[in-house]
């Protein structure tokens, strides 16, 4: 009896019917980037960018280029293998799959130095802007933005050499594990940080300039999707805010549709806004009333 | 001197003293639902809801029944194991916690064609929700809310057949992964979506209709707790907001107590709503002044 | 040609210009406490804390102090060879990290049974202030705010015992896994709670009493950094709030500064608070204007 | 086309006519001992036997207990198991399989201390019969023989406590790993020692006395089977030489059938006996004729 | 210094000229079949061969294909890509390994279930060949020439398939787990079987047919390699022993040469035999003079 | 009851009276080298004398190098540390045992390059030695003299370098993986290779030349111990066989005592030998009556 009901399920479950909808494309190739891979491609990712503070090894001088030369390696074979899932699945047995892949990992791999130093722009600005941090070392091994911009530069990188999935599933990832949200979309320059993190949303068509930071819960947001004349949202539009150079959003801000916070402008917490703010000025909350009752 | 120093920590810790108040029952049974076979669970239910999408062998055709075969059966006899450590957990040595374990699995195990049919639904939902998805497989994939909502709905199920402890094991875990808190115990209809997702807490006794959208950071709670005669909570009294079909929620909205947003109805971000909204309503924060200072 | 793309991008990250900014002190220790073993480290920690609740062994009386006292030792053996990684990092080679950290590590374990009495009190203030819940075991096994405290009462012992960096890492890897973000240097007293927990922020000086209880979404918050005369942000200076015993505060609110909540006060959602609060006080705010348009 | 290849397969393989002589009896209970769990049980009995020796941490003395202990307690678990597995295949579904599992792991468990002493003999008999090793850790790490003990004398235990199967198991997993082959039916004395060991086989029904000394390549063999009166094997006869106190055998000899080497026998390499050996005598090969040709 | 000692050792060993004499071919494709894939493909086998004997779940009736069907499918994965990599390796960059590994796959897979019959009649002439045996499930767990015959089969059988290397890999695994050392080229007749099997050895060109029986330390071996006209041995030329049907070799004979042993014929123990043995005769060593002195 | 039986066991089981015996020396230092990690070390050697060959990954021409670093500086570690253990265990909390394996560990790996010469010859031997092996990779991954002399090369190389215990544990982890027991003490020439292999003892005075075969079964051992004027076995005297170049030993041939095999001299299968064999000689068993009946 037991083992009818356990078969008539996974009939069910394995039928073509069950899957239809799932499925929404013509399509004979059913695979996907693995998640457990990718994890492992980040991993490489932060031992690469950082060595020595991930790594449980105690390398040391001359043996440090064997220990990135192997990690290298080895993330540029797992890249072309998941790059190359990606683009079948997302052009459904599309022929020069193979090659496309093995372009966008060599370029990518060539890549790797120049991320290195914009991510050591960011470490830069976690520190300066937290008094209580000690040195490097405790901005990389401790404070989770350097962990999400590590995810989120790769996969924006990814992005513009025209990979599909991945950079959507590599941000995601880092949301899991910092609830920093940042689309691999948006535009991010250099020496960003995000204090905290928590709750932080940042949307597919931001651009932010050199030394923002934001603080916890902040969303960068769209207010509305323009719709062309069927009632659809026209695609890529801009829909999110630009952030300027020396912008400063305070925890929990609110800033909705493509509006610009002007060069050194600051936001200050709790304030829902979805106009410009020009260069230089704050905008804070007039105070609410609050009722203190005994 | 040091191994004094331990073994007389350890002698302090395993004392029954030590650990009296953890143990508040008249109990002999000391063993608790494994959060680490639970993992594997959700492993499993997620990747017979999604054949293709999760697993990381690219099943063709024919062989699919026997992975969702060995998957199903391997499901089944962790979920049979886990309900009775939890039944016995809850009833003390309970005598047939092993008859009621395999009554339980083996309706699971039935319900399990329906729960990916209703799981496909908020696929769907999401895909249409935002225009930048491109296909089912990235929602899947890439987006948060299909794993909370796979946890949350397996633990509903579970909740039902009267399985104590793992549905909420379940759902924690998927707060865990995700930011996204729901109660085990809230019904939620199908074509139901979160967007980011990071901060959104659904409460017990809510009851969700179809095609109902939520962003990041709502919060669907209750206002207080109605307390009995003796001043102690009553237990099992709605007190979580109703949300009818076609409802949306914008970010960081919060929404208290037992009210009813009609059908249709919109409420905007940041809000703070304790009453109910008529069906098809808009409800919006009148403009709070915000002060720009230079 | 593919080889030489790799080894010229190796050759770069391997280089010591490309390092430098990373390495901001005069050092030749590369080497940092592993993540991967405090998590090990937490686990050893949670299953002596609470026994039963998270090992899958249904280990019974006279076989516990088997169980425990392995873990112990096995939790002292990674603590101490951890904290000598950190105090070397700290000082630069320093002569005795051995030896100090064989004494923190006794020290620590000796104060084991008395973390195991505080979190117990946590708890016990969970299962207390959560109608719904059944039995201790559930909190224990459900809640996260328990598996946040346990690291950080863990942490903020360690950080009174002179540990660098590995009580920010402890508290931060609490801070990935259920979003609540508490500070090691923060005082906490017995009883305290924090519901659903998501994007909670506790700042480095607060001082927080006894049978406190926190919502989601509250942040307790520095206002500004201090600045000496030379413009640099001065440490050290209390700037987070003080909750005084049987404090709550409701979701979402954001408590900023060196302020005072009064004992039993309470701050309603959504609040911004920079001002004392009175013991006895509630401070809700005045009810915004909403506009409802259909 | 090449689905059906495989599938057709499949379906052979899983037809019960093709596996209808595998299984050779009226069973429904299709689960045998697990080699995988023999192992680790192999594994906690060599730690328990000779701590610190296998074991990778450094134990000292006031832990020891804590790591006994709960080896004991994993190694009894899992042989309750195993033992309850064994007994239900080769009684088909034997009503109380579990409680004669249970009260063989107990006794099994009291007779630990003594197995320990009898091994400790046969440790001090290979160091005292090998000039080269300096002390007993030396031959506890090193030597094929204590490992292979180990096993053989776990094993007839077993079998001395009515257990099917697994003593079978235990001793042919030595023997694949060192290459002697001991049948659990075998009696052997203390301070027993083999010398290289590969290509040893002792008999089931074999009895051997104290601080008796093999070579490699020994075999303790059958010369035939007597038949009953229908030509079948009669089982249980005795078939395998006695060997008394402190014989030695050297390598490749070849010894046969129920015969008596007598106390303080030797035998020399390479030889075929299948007549009692008188105590004390020595027998070797009558010079074979050698060619020695340029 | 000792860092310079290591990357000089590092440089030499990665060295062209340091690998010359290993790599003596014109190669450009280093990379052999893997050992540890080939481990999980010989375990996938066995499995699949003797359901329930070696597998740790209880598969019944209506699942056991579920299970056969998943492990062939992996087999059959891990099989393509090892027999690419072989063919590879062989022919040097040979165009269509990829092809030509497909179809030796998809006729391995194809040939499963007359392996299944075939190693069934190992079974029972195993089990009807040792009175001890109590069934058929005890023979394949406990007797190492199942496991040894396993890997011959399946590696005669992808021999004949024209797969190089691996079958020789397979075998001696096989000789490293159970002593029994079998060249795959070996044709070996149904109902074969290897009392205790430690040294035995079975040469290339062996022709054995139905019911052998051999003991330990067998070998049937070659006597000489016939040399062409320039001194160099002649590949192909059979030059081991051919055992027509029910022969029965008993411990440490050994056979060389192309000789024939007749039909029912019998070779006693310790022999050396190099000529042919007629049908139903029985060869026995003359009695060796022995020397008993006191 | 059950637990009192447990508990009563192991207290026994961890009392210094039970361990008295094992523990032959007055030391407090109860560790000795781990056999895990000494397989990680064999491991890791295997890879950097034979890179491809074992490896899984396919390395080419500029990556290898990184590979190798990589690889040779984690033997060091592992080596480094297993050797103080080592040297603490035989000495007794030796005061620098950390700064004598810091030496020996660097003379080890200066060495790399010269063991890969030499284990090159052999491969070349066992090549030209098999007609049948078609190229030097066959011998390399199939062949397991290469097994076996990796791990003795090594071996005697750490003996050389005055480590203890660890070159016997490694010679004897190839023993159980080949059945070949080589002692690390033996002195063995280039170009030496084993055939088969199973049941081959090379004892600890051995001297062995250049271009030695032996074939499965040989032993060269001891005749006896020289005894000194108490009885006692002298230590260190030359016991064992020489043999000389270019010397063949066939099958299961026995060697025994200090004698010398000339050069070029061949010993036949299963003869017994204990006086010299002069150079260029041929050894053969006179034909043995063998009596055939039928």
């Amino acid at each position: 009896m037991r083992h009818k009901v356990l078969t008539e399920s996974v009939e069910s479950l394995a039928g073509l019917d069950s899957l239809q909808t799932l499925f929404d494309r013509d399509t004979q190739v059913f695979r996907m980037p693995s998640e457990r891979v990718l994890a492992e491609i980040v991993d490489l990712m932060r031992d690469v960018m950082f060595p020595y503070h991930y790594g449980e090894t105690p390398v040391y001088g001359d043996t440090l280029k064997y220990y990135i030369g192997v990690r290298v390696d080895r993330l540029a074979r797992l890249l072309n293998e998941q790059v190359t899932i990606a683009l079948q699945y997302e052009c459904n047995k599309c022929p020069n799959a193979h090659q496309q892949a093995g372009e966008v990992t060599q370029q990518f791999v060539a890549r790797l130095p120049e991320l290195r130093r914009v991510l050591t722009t960011d470490v830069v600005a976690a520190y300066e802007g937290d008094p209580a941090a000690k040195n490097h070392g405790e901005i990389i091994s401790c404070y989770p933005v350097i962990k999400a911009l590590t995810n989120y530069r790769m996969a924006h990188e990814l992005l513009l050499l025209g990979v599909p999935l991945i950079p959507r599933m590599l941000t995601e990832m880092a949301h899991s594990e910092t609830g920093i949200d940042i689309h691999p979309g948006a535009q991010i320059g250099e020496s960003f940080t995000i204090d905290h993190g928590t709750g932080v949303v940042i949307g597919e068509t931001c651009v932010i300039g050199r030394h923002v930071k934001l603080y916890q819960g902040v969303t960068l947001g769209a207010r509305s999707f323009p719709l062309d004349e069927n009632g659809n949202p026209i695609k890529g539009i801009p829909r999110h805010p630009i952030l300027e150079d020396d912008v400063i959003i305070y925890s929990n801000a609110t800033i909705l549709g493509r509006i610009t916070i002007g060069r050194g402008a600051q936001v200050g917490g709790n304030i829902w806004v979805t106009h410009d703010v020009p260069a230089g000025c704050r905008v804070v909350q007039s105070k609410a009333k609050q009722e203190t009752t005994k």
